[in-house]
């Protein structure tokens, strides 16, 4: 990996992608802000170059921005995610690899956020590699990482995201760009299978959340301290 | 709550049960060890008195220990569910509370210990609820804590135990004896519909422990200091 990766998020503009840009673009990569909207994105595209000194970032249609890097990040919700992968169709090239964040809220459909809504492949993650073009690797992960916590700047973070995919060097290869933010270890969860679970870990945390006022994030004990991605 | 409590755990002879039944019995509890063999309860309860020293521990016919105390842990695997839960409909009362610690893993039909089976109800413990005699409150919890770190006399605990449960009050009860174990905190995550979820956490942690050769725990980061069940 380049010094500097370059990192594409299709909805780039929403919640979780925002956050997330904002913390990789302090982290010295080159954010590539992904949008339906060109002006929307080079709006968020502008307002992170305001937001955090010297950051590296663009905003371009979604189609372009997932040109931009080998490994492209898909934070949209889940409402949006189907007709997202139909967009990215012509886009995405054998050898890719989208990291899907997307989470199956019930809240997709005025349901609440504490409970999910069943995906036939058995996740959305599932539904995203069933999708994709053929030769493009799904990995899912960053399910568990609050928006509003990577949008406040003073929060340090402190939690695991746990990452499932079929190949671990696929995952070690995302692992690194998610450990490109302080204080967020990437946890090899499994295959892609096991995305039903840890999908489910958001609306877990927003059960725990609403009791606690809290923005509560996952961590694993017990796991060895040397480096699992080597 | 007396300071030292009884604790009847329907199963107890299992992995989980003993693991349990240790420590709470060096914590100071007194303990039922319930199974469907007399024999085979006094036997584990002469183990556990031999084990930890001064300990209290007795063990009985499963219908008999129910009886014992309010709180009743059940601890059998998934396949065994449903008939423990038949044999106990004469020995459970109202205002009773089951804390059900039953994990849905495949293996319970020689399928894979990172795959669960689908509850009709939604979890096990829904099941359970559903089973019990009327008045009787199920809460489910301990799922994610494992028997050979239980089991382990030099392992130090640092984990939590998600709790999930209709009433807080039923819950803070529960987790008033959980944190009995020293390095174990119970954290409120919600009605017992969660349990979906968190019933999923245990197959999900061991596909990390197949990973990492370890036995991992749970953490939520960023919970508020103050006892949340006061």
């Amino acid at each position: 990996m380049a010094e500097s990766p370059v990192i594409p998020i299709v909805g780039g503009t929403g919640a979780l992608g925002a956050g997330l840009a904002r913390r990789w673009a302090a982290a010295g990569a080159s954010i590539v802000i992904g949008s339906r909207s060109e002006e929307r994105a080079e709006g968020a595209a502008a307002k992170l170059r305001a937001e955090v000194p010297d950051a590296n970032a663009e905003g371009l249609l979604n189609e372009e921005a997932a040109k931009r890097a080998e490994i492209v990040f898909l934070t949209v919700p889940f409402r949006a995610q189907s007709e997202n992968l139909n967009n990215l169709r012509e886009a995405l090239q054998p050898g890719q690899i989208l990291v899907d964040c997307t989470v199956p809220l019930a809240a997709a459909v005025s349901g609440k956020a504490t409970r999910s809504l069943g995906v036939w492949q058995g996740s959305a993650a599932q539904q995203a590699q069933e999708m994709v073009p053929d030769g493009v690797t799904v990995v899912a992960a960053l399910h568990t990482v609050g928006a509003p916590t990577l949008a406040d700047a003073d929060a340090d973070l402190d939690e695991d995201v746990p990452v499932c995919g079929d190949r671990k060097a696929d995952k070690a290869r995302v692992a690194k760009l998610i450990e490109l933010i302080p204080g967020l270890r990437a946890v090899n969860a499994g295959p892609l299978e096991m995305a039903r679970i840890v999908e489910q870990l958001t609306p877990l945390l927003i059960s725990i959340n609403t009791r606690y006022k809290t923005h509560a994030g996952i961590r694993l004990t017990g796991l060895p301290d040397d480096n699992h991605w080597q």
